[in-house]
């Protein structure tokens, strides 16, 4: 469903090609700053414009449309919205017939029985990420304290940063695309987050994430390497009462819960689905596998606009688990 | 919380060295046929007692204690009990003044204030997963259909089983743990299952499989080793009208959503945090990192009793979708 | 929190002087007629104007922002939007100091710590039902079949309708206001609907309904009469194997389950808060009880314009059981 | 569904015949103290044996199943179980052909296909209150301070309690049954309890409420007789700068938040439906309306045990409100 959330609940929207996308925030407490101007950093990482990203550009300006008054929260709902202008009239509607390979189009249209938006990818269009990022500002503002760097650790399979201009090049140039892995790295996360059994630190971060389109991994620390180590190099030794470990295979988390060093996450980005290259599938109209030419504007590496998006949903799971936490704080035995 | 699922909902319960752990299973649709008998074989897969698994063996007998008459499902709530009966008394406490690397002894006791049940690790014991078995088994019931087919692919980095034998040899030998990566594979997975945006498939199935102690990644198809693909190498051609793909990177979900093709998840389970090697760790009492030696029986390779878990949880979040799916069927502008 | 229902979920947003009131629907099933011209009966009987209702009146039109393709809802988020456009701009925040008795002014600025947007009750407006009733139109499509019959049955303490325009003119010349009853009829809804234990029809209809402002009493069949009657005249004798009685002191509940005959609910409205009147109150600033004349244009009997609103509380609450025992069909002991 | 609470979580489970019934509480802060003991006065008013309640008096012998260690709550699950020791073995399934009237045999037949257990009631019966009065013991510990006071204010019509011995005494020598109104007066609210828009205080207490059976009318404050008031005489005057108001005819609750004045709710409890006189009701066999007579042992007047169920269902809406209420605390304009 578009619902997410306990306490920090958000609430997507919106399509393509229709008025407008955006979020509904809800559980926002009452009194944090908050204006147009919040949102133009995060924004400006998701738009496009560079190489390897669409040319299509939208201004994607902010409205806070209910539940801020005189630039702060007023604990009432938050409806942000980004209207719709750069949509282009095609005909989208072969898509139907002549389904994508690896995008929404097939199940769409079994899922909806024929209902579904199909303009422009309707609400699987990667244009409701805007929503995502929206509410990542929000929730940082709620951590506040909480710091995140996200960056690109493998690109079309190089490791090496300067190796990455070429190869965006390059498959710009093919009419190709290229995914990746992003590392998310938040520091100054309290100890104690997460709530075990169901809503492990883990569990939520990784729910969210797979809810953007193309991801198709989530590890945490050292993630899937981790199956090279034996008990006795994995485990992380602690080395003060604060809780550092020397080590942070566990990227910052045990037992579902914070422990108070840096969480570490890692996203696998599958190369964009959309392609200039004509590809074969099956047309439900003639009933045979077709080469199919998809027209219009891509972006060769998705990737590189999803690290914000990303971030924003690490974000989202901690400031929802962090309201959570402070609803439990109590008596204290150590004490 | 120890709650999840929208119409199949799974309550956790129970401690290590309480009088029982199990579940509490709502919105199962009643006339469903349950009995004790259904549970044996996922129990077994579970039960430890093999190489690399730990001595202690418990009977896990299963108490239907709600929820079931004459056989079959009445449409109220199924409480699954499992007593407790095989557990150790020795003193758990120094794990608070000296937790265990890797444990969630540390933040157990920070988020808790000293109130945590230490004994056998609490809530956060491996034993708590008797419950997620037995909603799986529920879970298949519901599904009706799906068949599941789950493996390890490495072990401690070998993905050649037939060196697993003496690999597990080797690090029970030398008191050491290992992991690896289980796929679990589900067949016969109708099209249409999952609920964008936040409901993907990728994200219900993740959001359950990271509750689970050890997990620290998940992907979908190719998982992680797609970012050395191309988008016209990693893109799955459909080859007929029920949505086939020549190739399965995407792992049987597009857009969140089932497409009809095998549904194919991979697990990275850590290796297991207790071993019998000493290790260093901080000690709270004395302010100093110190040789820590874990006594007891342990599982050098978790993994092993895992997979029928983390079978579960896959077959959890899919008998939730199933349902959801089931409400929402409507008219049809295809036909 | 503003959002509610488990399949058919309904979130509210706005306040009486921001930019939009409105509802973000999810979980509409696709495939559903849907146009801006279905709501205009509901949003009428809702309109001021008449006799005992402001005269401030709002242009109300439907802005469908989302989730709706070609007049057929889509199976994504249905976003609905009413301008605010009718709004006085004048000093409300005397009544920040100032609390209006019965209102939400003091607890606000408690609970929210002065950031609330109190300007013409922020999203205590009564303007917020506006979101309701529109649901109100979506629920009853995805109905079908139920029909809905809504009256006032007390004004004011009158039970006479021959009476209630000369109460109402009296009542407006002495500036001030009046409550009382109304009652929903539902018909042809089917047997089944109600998920015990706690989401009852009784409790997930009082739910919506004790939402709307004003709402004080909420009661089924007979009602808070029943105190009357023994258990042999209370209980409503079953006469055919449909499930008819003979009577309907249950208001077509037992168990919480609907039993296929009229759903009847009862609602207290109380009189209208604000009135002409001056009317005394503590004053936070001179630390007195001061009178206060609230300014304005008021609704002398709010409960004239509440009923189709209390009518969509029922329609929503149905329409979200309705689609939850779709999902639990199964198999049939009784065939 | 058997699930209720945003932080506070309610589970109820069981059913008369079965082993056991119970609840499983989550998200209990740790750190509260808890025992067998903490239970015995709430469980004790629950209790049968007294005139107008049935002879059959259960043990109700608190088992504290997990979630408790030395004696306080650890932050895990709790679950509470009841032993079922004093079922009686007859012949019930006649009620399924032959239905009670205004009794949930009907209905559950229908909506769970013949699969039901109908022994005693199934889910149906009042014995699943144990649950509820246990749930209610622990939310008045999270509530600490708060203070209840419940009372019947009307029997079988009458208020005059000096009455209500002689009532009984008639009702029970006539076979019949009778019902009425309980006052439910909850003393050292704090200000700002309830989450708007559909999370009001009214809503969260009456779904709990009208999850018991037999209840089939709330109200707050002076209920469905403010009718007869003009808004001059209903509104409540504020007096203080603590919010305390002159009359309280709004129960305690202004805009859907607690206002610092007593919580003042109204509860009509139904006549109990099983009486012992002979009935009409339609029997599914015979295609007839036919003469029933119930069987067994009966409460003539339910409501006198209903009282500590009621009174723990407004605990427990408080309870979970009063946790949301503090995660939300944050920055403070007024000061």
């Amino acid at each position: 469903m578009n619902h997410i959330g306990k306490l920090f609940q958000v609430n997507i929207y919106g399509e393509s090609h229709g008025n407008s996308v955006g979020v509904l925030l809800d559980g926002v407490p009452a009194g944090i700053s908050l204006n147009e101007e919040d949102f133009a950093l995060d924004l400006a990482r998701r738009k496009s414009g560079g190489l390897g990203t669409t040319p299509r550009v939208e201004a994607d300006e902010v409205i806070l449309e209910s539940g801020v008054f005189n630039g702060y929260t007023t604990g009432g709902a938050i409806l942000i919205r980004f209207l719709n202008t750069n949509t282009r009239s095609k005909d989208y509607s072969k898509l139907v017939s002549h389904p994508r390979p690896s995008h929404a189009d097939f199940v769409a249209n079994k899922k909806y029985h024929g209902f579904q938006d199909y303009r422009g990818g309707g609400f699987f269009s990667g244009r409701l990420t805007l929503g995502i990022v929206a509410a990542g500002v929000v929730a940082k503002k709620i951590l506040k304290g909480v710091s995140f760097h996200t960056e690109i650790t493998n690109l079309g399979g190089s490791t090496n940063k300067e190796e990455f201009k070429s190869l965006l090049e390059q498959v710009v140039n093919e009419k190709d695309s290229i995914g990746g892995i992003v590392r998310i790295n938040a520091g100054n996360v309290p100890v104690g987050l997460g709530e075990p059994y169901f809503d492990s630190l883990e569990s939520t971060i990784s729910h969210l994430l797979f809810s953007v389109g193309g991801v198709k991994g989530v590890s945490f620390g050292i993630g899937f390497d981790g199956a090279n180590l034996k008990g006795s190099e994995f485990n992380d030794c602690i080395i003060d009462e604060k809780g550092t470990t020397r080590t942070n295979h566990n990227g910052g988390i045990n037992g579902g819960i914070s422990n108070g060093n840096d969480l570490v996450v890692n996203v696998f980005v599958k190369p964009t689905s959309s392609i200039g290259l004509p590809q074969e599938t099956f047309n439900l109209k003639t009933k045979r596998v077709e080469s199919l030419e998809i027209e219009g504007r891509h972006d060769a590496a998705i990737i590189l606009r999803a690290q914000v998006v990303l971030e924003a949903c690490v974000a989202i799971a901690l400031a929802d688990a962090s309201l959570i936490s402070k609803a439990y704080q109590g008596e204290n035995k150590n004490e």
